[in-house]
């Protein structure tokens, strides 16, 4: 296929506006520029995709107008999105109201296909990478600071969200087979991964990673990771990255043998008293990717002095009450932590490339994203599921690519 | 009077045991040293002290018996004891199980009288302090970087505590005549300062300013200070003499004038959810003094990213919960921190020195004790009451000093 291209709807539920794609911006005005690269004014593009289209509609097949790239834009050719589970919530609106359709997807891999008229760091061909974000900004202290993911007037989510710079449109994330992003939040692929691995490294990789940066894991420092699914096995694998000694807990029995295989160096039983008394201080930092409510005081007691446990689940009822006397006796630190910045992003990109960490992943095909959504309720999966984008078309529309 | 000279009891519930006080070690062998200096085998002395007997005692007089100064002990001649809330707790027996008799108190200065023999950084005279622990393990992490009020094997407090390295002996606090501490415990107390309004700096004064200082703060931060009572109060001043802007936070109108009136820069009433709104996002640090459950998650919202709540007070009840997302959202903090280490509490009194920081007191006598405690229970204090230690003797005792 060629990914980028017009391709005919097979639900145009989404009808771009007219301002995006109109008899007069429909001309390719490419011509005498390298390959690739547009100028001024050049045509929009339709993708296929899957997205609810209500909250129990489940993932149909859509199409979505694709600006064209505007001078900054880079216009990506998507070959795999992860499935995070942000996306089940979104689309079934377990997070509040939706504007339907919605397009998921945040774990966005795939090749430059054109660029803007300014674009210089990217060209086409290139491997490239999108996250959770696709704007912000840029002039508060957090987005000077590289840390746009705290942007003070709120991230411009990659799906779901209203798109200041262009129109207030609703973005529509990765589940298709193009976008087009700033290059400013589109970020640089190694070569020698594993593609459809590296995808979930943009949510679920820079998620743990930020983190045990952010702490400053180090060579023999000793990480507890809580919960072994999607960002909890990234925690394993880039804790080890670092050098640390990796604890896991988990509350089942049958999870010992596959924490073990990703490289944890024990796994404590969170249900046994005992096993967590033995563990008592001895914790540098833990990553808690659990996002049910669950008891922290335990935990708390396996930290060291100075110690902090960082929560990235965000469950949608209450926590049990901390015992602040956890925190007093050995100045513990309770955070929190939201993805990473983009030059982070990046960071975490060439840190895995170099130690050649990539997620576990399972590719599913378009068909099978509801039940892969089943699957990741359930917590049928080791450890993401990885969307093939080449699927998102009927046979006959990709025979004529 | 001649503090720390032995009196006569005048309820001799506390009686030293044989091994202290005994025959062959009653006589004074430091003739041909230097004065105050002992050497080898020297009496202990009997101090005149106010403590609880039972739960529901409240503070009657009572006698101490003081070991001999060992080698490497101070023997100090109290002037002043603070007040604090902790002393009530323990002496009602709120925290538990206590030894009784149980003399409170660990906000001491008073002057050195005598020193053991390899004492060389106090003479008798110097002007020193003892604040919350009197020993440590000395051994462990925590105390080897001198946070030794972390020591993993547990500090021993100024009260109430088992003494190890003098046989178990439950250690006697501050609302005394005298004290013999460890010189590693004991504090050199600024002499431009005055000593009854420097004794709150040794408990309320270090557990705020370790966590300001542990956090960074300096010119030009925002410090946001919950609850104006003993610590909130030093707080405030402390984070002033940082030079850091300062908002307070309280429930009460009629708080306003004081928080103005000790330096802060703005009073939030914290019930007021339009004075809360407008301060969202405007605090780098808050130090959380309240000791009673309340709700952390409107304070979360007035912090900046990367902003920490240190919680200094342990309630008795439940906390209510914390929302995770709060923390999430801005990488934020919320930690515990336990008083201070002793290079760290000598740094505080310098500062101080150099600042003109002291506590804001109100001297009680003896006999007024008890009053003072239900006055404290009452929030009715400005803001910490500090025992005049030459008042614990009757007037017959003390005109024969």
């Amino acid at each position: 296929m060629t990914p980028g291209r017009p391709v005919p709807p097979p639900l145009a539920l989404h009808i771009p506006r007219a301002d995006e794609i109109s008899p007069d911006t429909a001309t390719d005005e490419t011509a005498g520029l390298p390959e690739g690269r547009t100028e001024g004014r050049t045509e929009g593009r339709l993708a296929a995709a899957r997205g609810a289209v209500s909250s129990t509609s489940g993932l149909v097949p859509l199409t979505v107008a694709r600006r064209a790239p505007k001078a900054d834009d880079v216009e990506i050719a998507i070959e795999f999105c992860g499935l995070c589970h942000s996306d089940v919530h979104a689309t079934r609106g377990e997070w509040g109201t939706q504007n339907y359709p919605l397009v998921p997807g945040h774990e966005i891999v795939g090749r430059v296909s054109r660029v803007g008229s300014d674009v210089d760091d990217f060209a086409p061909g290139d491997l490239v990478g999108v996250g959770c974000m696709v704007d912000s900004c840029r002039e508060c202290e957090s987005c000077l600071d590289g840390l746009e993911q705290y942007c003070e007037r709120g991230l411009t989510g990659t799906y779901g969200a209203k798109d200041a710079r262009n129109g207030d449109a609703v973005t529509q994330g990765g589940y298709a087979s193009s976008v087009v992003v700033d290059r400013r939040y589109v970020l640089r692929v190694p070569e020698n991964l594993d593609p459809a691995a590296v995808a979930p490294l943009l949510c679920a990789g820079i998620t743990t990673f930020s983190p045990l940066r952010h702490f400053g894991v180090e060579e023999g420092d000793v990480v507890g990771v809580v919960g072994l699914g999607g960002l909890g096995h990234m925690a394993v694998k880039l804790a080890k990255a670092m050098g640390a000694e990796v604890k896991v807990f988990t509350t089942s029995e049958s999870k010992i043998s596959a924490a073990l295989e990703l490289g944890a160096d024990s796994v404590i039983l969170s249900r046994d008293e005992d096993a967590m008394a033995a563990a008592n201080r001895s914790i540098d930092l833990i990553i808690d990717t659990v996002a049910a409510p669950h008891d922290l005081n335990p935990f708390f007691r396996t930290l060291r002095r100075d110690g902090a446990l960082f929560q990235l689940g965000l469950p949608s009822d209450a926590m049990p009450p901390v015992n602040p006397g956890a925190l007093i006796r050995r100045r513990i630190a309770y955070a929190g932590s939201l993805i990473g910045g983009i030059a982070e992003t990046q960071e975490m990109l060439d840190f895995c490339a170099e130690h050649g960490v990539v997620s576990d992943v399972e590719i599913v095909r378009a068909d099978q994203l509801n039940d892969a959504y089943d699957r990741m309720v359930a917590g049928d999966v080791k450890y993401r599921f990885v969307l093939d984008t080449t699927t998102l078309q009927a046979p006959s529309e990709r025979a004529d690519a």
